[in-house]
């Protein structure tokens, strides 16, 4: 029975749909906790079925969004949290960055997910990673005593992008999501803003499942989610 | 109780006691099974103190180096094996590899170690790279039924060069090799020609246990040894 | 109406259908003219439906691996040819080299297409690649008057490899294949030892297709293929 | 007669001379229109000759700065326009980028250049990179309906620094600029401050043509500016 | 009798001893100016010691650092300045860079070492390098006359972070500091809240020297510490 | 008075004079020694001037170009040798490895001067890095007492290739060449086959003269040639 927590935060409400679900599910199937903050909905810019409807605003798409969010977390077993910071252009200021920084002193993650520091199609994705890798190193400090509030460093991966090579990701960990994929695919149904993402991720899984068969000779793996570790793992033995 | 089989390639019968016999000690603690391999014994490039006595032979070298690196691997719980390709060049022919991926067809390894692929210090460390990753690829082949016998792929990593960063070594794991620190240490004892090292790879392994300290905020890890992985890692949770 | 040669350049017979189908379908659409060279059948290593037959022999699987090819080849409307090198593993040594370059010298390719120069889950790809690269400039010359025969330096890009990132593949290039996908489906489909990669590179078009509909906005590309050039793009305006 | 709409921005008012006034004047002279903007004039900083007359002030080298840019785009047929934001150091806030991204949804370009994203010998031009590509997002969205106004995805590119391996430039577009060279050297002739880069930025051109030669063998080719492409080149055939 | 003037700017106040002091006090002993600034105290997040006092407060770690880090400096002949910016998180303002600015242009040092521009493990070091590259860049400005007051362009290294792989630091400037090590180890023992880093630099310094044997072959090198060039190194001859 | 001794090893008789013969001037100024080694003379593919005239042979050719390189030598002060390997394709075999670690024994040079380790341009060049890195290797040995005849090791850099960029050259040392470029440009003056490239070069050392001054603020430097150090440069003080 894992005690591990999770703490998965993207730059809008949706981007951990796609990306990790499947991970956040075999980490709550183990009996682990998991956290999904989004720092904005991605209701200006990643909501686009919503924009189609007339009279649309803002509020409205942002209450759906949370809603959307609320049971795709659910659907994998995790709470969603939204800090509400709006999207195309996302801001952290300092304040949102000690607002995250005391969330990571609390909730004391494990393993903390995001995306990666590049990519050239989205002006949020990297104003999310600097944050996030912002507020670890202010939680975790430099692992002596200090004169503030910490918490034991967390390991620190990033999630697969949409282009993945165009944005420098090098996946580094295949997480086998073959046991919970129903999960994840009930999670992206809740998705209706985005609906060709569904298919476009669940075939993405298949490739991801291909992938991880190929470096393990597995062929029990159907289903596969790519990560990249930012920092080296410590382990026990090979 | 493991059942994974370990197999480590160097070029020179030495190299595996300075960069992995942490890993190897580990490895073989818990019940796994460990294979090294030399390709040459280091005898005219790398055998300093053996090569100031007077009147010292290739031969006798080789002889000294074998019973050196058969009682380190010992230390460590490993067996030792030269092919004794020779050395300061060390070439690897058709008929090398051949013998390299027919003894990986044999043992089969869940794990294989060895240089990275990258070093302007040594003229044979690439050579040992390209021949093993080269003999790996002949052994597993491509996933699928093949016209020659396969063995399942393993994971494959490279240790820690001397100077690392020259060497394109990016560390992605450290292993914790606090409880097995002795073991090394009387392996690292048995190589008398090369003296110097024993006191400079003892004090890397306290500074990669202070790295991978600071990763973890694990306060009991005093010794630790780098790795990089290769390929992804496959796991069933993070 | 084209009169630009291309030439595709694999290590196994099929690689190309997998990874450029759809330009050579759209450049022989567009009426240039298109020569496939496989310097292997891949018979022992990538056959994989062919091995599970009792009795198999490489003769067989080279032929049935001839056929395959040459009617994928013709429907995308181009010419097979087999060098017959072997596989795993594929060795090229200079005579071979010069038979490659003899071609390119008759053929005067326009464009050059092969594998990346790195794959860490196939031995013959990178050779592939190291021969192609030295056989074009063996062609072309310096630019000057020369000793040789010579022909006009050709373009020079590789095609998408099974896990990109891990190749170090940077797409430069998507080539929509939209109106010609119904032509690399049909090529797919004569490869029948590969079932499964059919359905994966199908999916992988479409990937590639909402890709270059990011780049660009344009809805009507639904299929691509991606490309990284490895020498700059002449061109007379942007 | 092409209709498309190419837009250059540079830290300074004379960056676009040295660097893209030959792809801009093919641009023109294809018949597409062309828009120059410069974040500021390169008054303090990049202004040499201004500086050493007495009495000189900010105010009088922006107005002949001005005036010269003013003229050096119209001889290559393109508008200029300067958001005099001020250099060394420029600072370029959200309402700036919010100005920028304004002026990309009215003018709607198919092509955008500016400097690379990196340059150890000047302060404003990463920020001048950092500025373009942020409000180049936000214009373009991210492909679907959204709560803004949005413009289609230009391509992007960066044009040449002045010590370009030291910047991270890797060209991977070569203008052939053969047939409006006498424009772009009438543009540089009347950047009067900065008089040696006439006659570096002119060899310059002559060294690009040679490489472009090199690469096509296409001896027609006489000067060439150098670009690279920050997203794939989406095409119908190769 | 050297001239030479050297500015080491760290983001805490003891950053300069581990990475630096042996180059400073090389530098010194041969009669050139030293001056060390540090951006911050490193009072809340790199005083470990001191923290563990009860009632402690940051006014008086602040106090003791001042006075460690004044003595370290006068060890290795080097002047102190702290700058007092806070740490964890270390923020630099358009002000503080200006007055970094102001001090270089009245030192005008011939050599700035500080930071790598990255570093997984601090949130601080990034911050400082990014503000003295920038500062730097606003003294030195274009190498033409300006709006402002200058300095002359200075040679410009990073100095080794502690886990240097994992920042990108790739050592290109091995200093030996032999001769001087008995004073960076006096430097060293003022940093009472640091304690085990003592040892470790310690060692780290016979590391770099038997790297620095290795590269040259000379044997009376004991000890040595690594930098990284950011600039190209212009001499009169190799 | 220097007693140091250089050596440049080119692919083709000409490569030592465009990229490194202000350097060799320099040395030889000083009262050094120089070698300049070439592997080939270009005979066949880089001697077009030549191959122009009617009933043009190799032989003939070969002899003009090792007249021609011996001049060019002498105009900086160096003694030329031709190994005669043969070029496109060069080929270099263990015995001729073996002979320049020879030469190398005997020579012990300070400085080896080579090409990168990469062109897309030239088939030859990188042959010609990889013999000459692994010759100086076989000559170094590991620092130790060896079974085999060694020299001290000596500083390794490569010299700058035509299309720098594209062959991953990236500057780390500028020569300063003013005082000796007259010499260049005769030495430059004996390269009858290659005549477009003495302006080339001239105008390209204008250029790096031109980087040199931008980084060290130098008015007196009207021209240098750009290196890359492959090792650390070992110094006494920064």
């Amino acid at each position: 029975m894992s005690t591990r927590k999770l703490l998965v935060v993207g730059a809008h409400s949706a981007d951990f749909v796609w990306r990790a679900a499947g991970a956040v599910a075999t980490h709550t199937a183990a009996g682990g906790e998991a956290l999904v903050v989004a720092l904005s909905y991605g209701e200006r810019g990643e909501s686009g079925e919503l924009w189609k409807r007339e009279g649309q605003t803002e509020d409205n798409v942002k209450r759906i969004r949370h809603e959307e969010a609320t049971k795709a977390a659910a659907a994998v077993g995790a709470e969603f949290q939204g800090f509400d910071l709006g999207d195309y252009p996302l801001r952290v200021d300092d304040a949102a960055i000690e607002r995250l920084a005391e969330l990571m002193r609390d909730f004391a993650p494990d393993v903390v997910l995001t995306h990666p520091d590049k990519d050239p199609f989205n002006p949020d994705h990297p104003v999310a990673h600097a944050a996030v890798a912002r507020a670890r190193l202010l939680t975790s400090g430099a692992g002596v005593a200090s004169g503030f509030r910490t918490a034991p460093p967390s390991e620190f991966l990033v999630f697969e992008p949409h282009q993945p090579e165009l944005c420098g990701f090098l996946p580094t960990v295949y997480v086998d999501i073959t046991s919970v994929f129903d999960r994840k695919v009930e999670a992206m149904s809740h998705m209706a803003a985005q609906r060709y993402l569904q298919e476009y991720y669940a075939q993405r899984a298949d490739h991801r499942g291909n992938h991880a068969r190929k470096v393990t000779g597995n062929a029990e793996i159907r289903q596969a989610e790519a990560f990249q570790r930012l920092l080296p793992n410590v382990v026990g033995a090979l």
